[in-house]
């Protein structure tokens, strides 16, 4: 049987499996996504059993992810790593996104491996994904050199404390279809089933591919429940490919993705309890959002959604940026989420294009493991 | 921070993370449950998260399991293992019970660690829940005294192929309470809130201490979805307590336990469909049942659960012997669960005693890891 060295990581509020791109190889998985790499991993995470009991994932969408990582080629770049969501249920493999919680997992990872040197008193790891293209960058505390095991830092959505990572998203716009408003509108009309007139949202590629719907157009404050959001799930999984479509992610006949585009909507600022019960007043936060994530609402947000938001806020006449309006600081956006308020920080160049979006966030090791692969059961790699 | 070895496997339809008792005496926690070793267990598993995402915990009660393994001084037995479930949500771990699933994955634990020696053609190890004091066997096929990753069996509640192993319940009556039948009784009439007049269940003392209810009188069939039978959760979570205190378990000052006694419904065979998509005949069974495990619907049925089904079912006068007198082999119960059907076999003694009670389980070794615990960041053991 295979056995296969794998780091489980947080980050954020995720866990990601980190492989090492090398093993991966050895494993003669050497070429990509795709053929051998999708049954290593859906065999390792017990991907066809919905609760993924005979194999280390978590049977969620947000503990269901494995990341493969490398040092990069390109120059001024420490490591490329490819994000995997991997299924639940089924043995199908998702490469269509990126994950910043993952890419904050990464950071760290990096350092703890020796593929990005620590430097006193901090360093910062410059990756690129290479799902997306998206080039990222991880700041960590690394006093004389060192990189901690654990750290004070958390995240809206866990008590949990974590060493600080500063996950910065550079030059995030249009990585996926060339421009940060793909149709040049900064609200397009979608259609959808059983709803003749359509929805306004805006569809924006920032981080990742995204489309925000005006939160009113279906009944909702986006101040939602885990829970009562679930209601929602169907009409925005229908929202997702209708934007797909639109934003050129995918043509008719393509298999329908259930991650690309990001999905969900978005209103002005109210009062709401987290899931975990704290109450949010809405003079602490510019914009309420609920996403989904797959087929089910997102305990949180994204990172790289929290990125689409805040680059789609600064651009005139989007959605979020009506809705937010109000924020007593442009560059730096609020979003409330289920879990909490994430602060996304957006830095402009003199053209005011976004050059970076950083979120401040929190990752540490949970484990280092060896894996073994019930799939290659005949060979001994 | 304190780096701890572990070894994820299956067992059946649980993940349980096995831990050497030896490391966990040297990380300072010999002295067994409560104390040191409930807070390494808690923080390596990030229990006080409900969704466990800063732990290696898998956030349901099925993948929320530690078990603490170490060579027995007991003549006749090769291991004692004491098995935990670990908090979700909170940062308790219950001991109070034992596990048949992980005790199927200890068993071939045991067999690739050296804790018990293979032979040619099967090995059984012989084993002591620590926990209970119950006795248990593990029989696994072991061809030319190897030990192997991975086999062609399965069990009802998932697909996954694992390694064949029969687990036996050894003089399983009595553990607990000192009869298979506490009371003495075959029914009890207990008391419920909001119900005054009570409601007829069994209880019994075989594997593990169970209250058995008659299905009817909740208006049940037992054959209810996992998802329509949580809204029978709550007042079998009563019924827990009422058991607990009337089987001398419990006095009402304590603490009210979750997983002591198991709690569940039963009724006479009918035809279902499994979680799974799965038709089960009235004809192809012998006994409904639906089971709680602590707060939710359990998914199958708990092996231990399933033993003190079969022995009450062989105990003239009890609810299961009345609702399945029409089986067609007195000593072998086939249990209608929501996964599919489980079937013990009984063995008796000439004086009708039952001596062993043996399930067709499935297991295998997922991941062998080394887990850092940040409840002990301060030190370096």
């Amino acid at each position: 049987m295979l056995r296969l060295p794998a780091t489980l990581m947080r980050g954020g509020t995720s866990k990601c499996w980190v492989f090492d791109a090398e093993a991966m190889s050895a494993a003669g998985a050497a070429g990509g996504p795709g053929g051998r790499l999708d049954t290593i991993l859906a065999s390792a995470f017990g991907a066809t059993d919905p609760r993924q009991i005979d194999g280390v994932g978590g049977a969620t969408s947000t503990t269901s992810k494995a990341v493969i990582v490398r040092p990069s080629t390109e120059p001024g770049v420490d490591i490329d790593y490819l994000f995997a969501q991997v299924g639940i249920g089924t043995a199908g493999v998702e490469w269509a996104s990126n994950c910043g919680n993952c890419a904050t997992a990464v950071g760290l990872y990096a350092l703890r491996t020796g593929l990005a040197k620590p430097v006193h008193p901090t360093t910062t790891v410059e990756m690129r994904n290479e799902n997306t293209g998206v080039r990222l960058s991880a700041t960590v505390p690394t006093p004389g050199g060192t990189v901690p095991e654990l750290g004070e830092a958390t995240v809206p959505g866990s008590l949990a404390l974590g060493v600080p990572v500063a996950l910065g998203f550079r030059d995030p716009a249009g990585a996926n279809t060339g421009a940060l408003l793909p149709t040049g509108n900064g609200v397009d009309r979608l259609e959808l089933p059983h709803r003749p007139s359509g929805i306004d949202a805006t569809l924006v590629d920032a981080g990742a591919p995204a489309v925000l719907a005006d939160a009113a157009a279906l009944d909702s404050d986006a101040l939602e429940t885990v829970g009562d959001f679930a209601a929602l799930v169907p009409v925005l999984t229908a929202l997702r490919r209708g934007a797909a479509l639109r934003m050129g992610l995918a043509s008719p006949h393509d298999p329908v993705s259930h991650s690309v585009p990001k999905v969900g909507v978005v209103a002005p600022p109210g009062d709401y309890v987290t899931s975990l019960g704290e109450r949010v007043a809405a003079v602490d936060y510019d914009l309420a959002v609920r996403m989904v994530s797959m087929h089910a609402p997102h305990p949180a947000i994204g990172l790289t959604s929290a990125v689409a938001l805040a680059a789609a806020a600064l651009a005139p006449g989007t959605i979020p940026a009506k809705l937010a309006e109000n924020r007593p600081i442009a560059t730096l956006l609020r979003l409330g989420t289920p879990a909490g308020v994430v602060t996304a920080e957006v830095s402009l160049d003199d053209t005011g294009t976004v050059r970076t979006v950083t979120l401040h966030r929190a990752a540490r090791a949970i484990a280092t493991a060896e894996l073994f692969v019930p799939a290659l059961l005949q060979e001994s790699v």
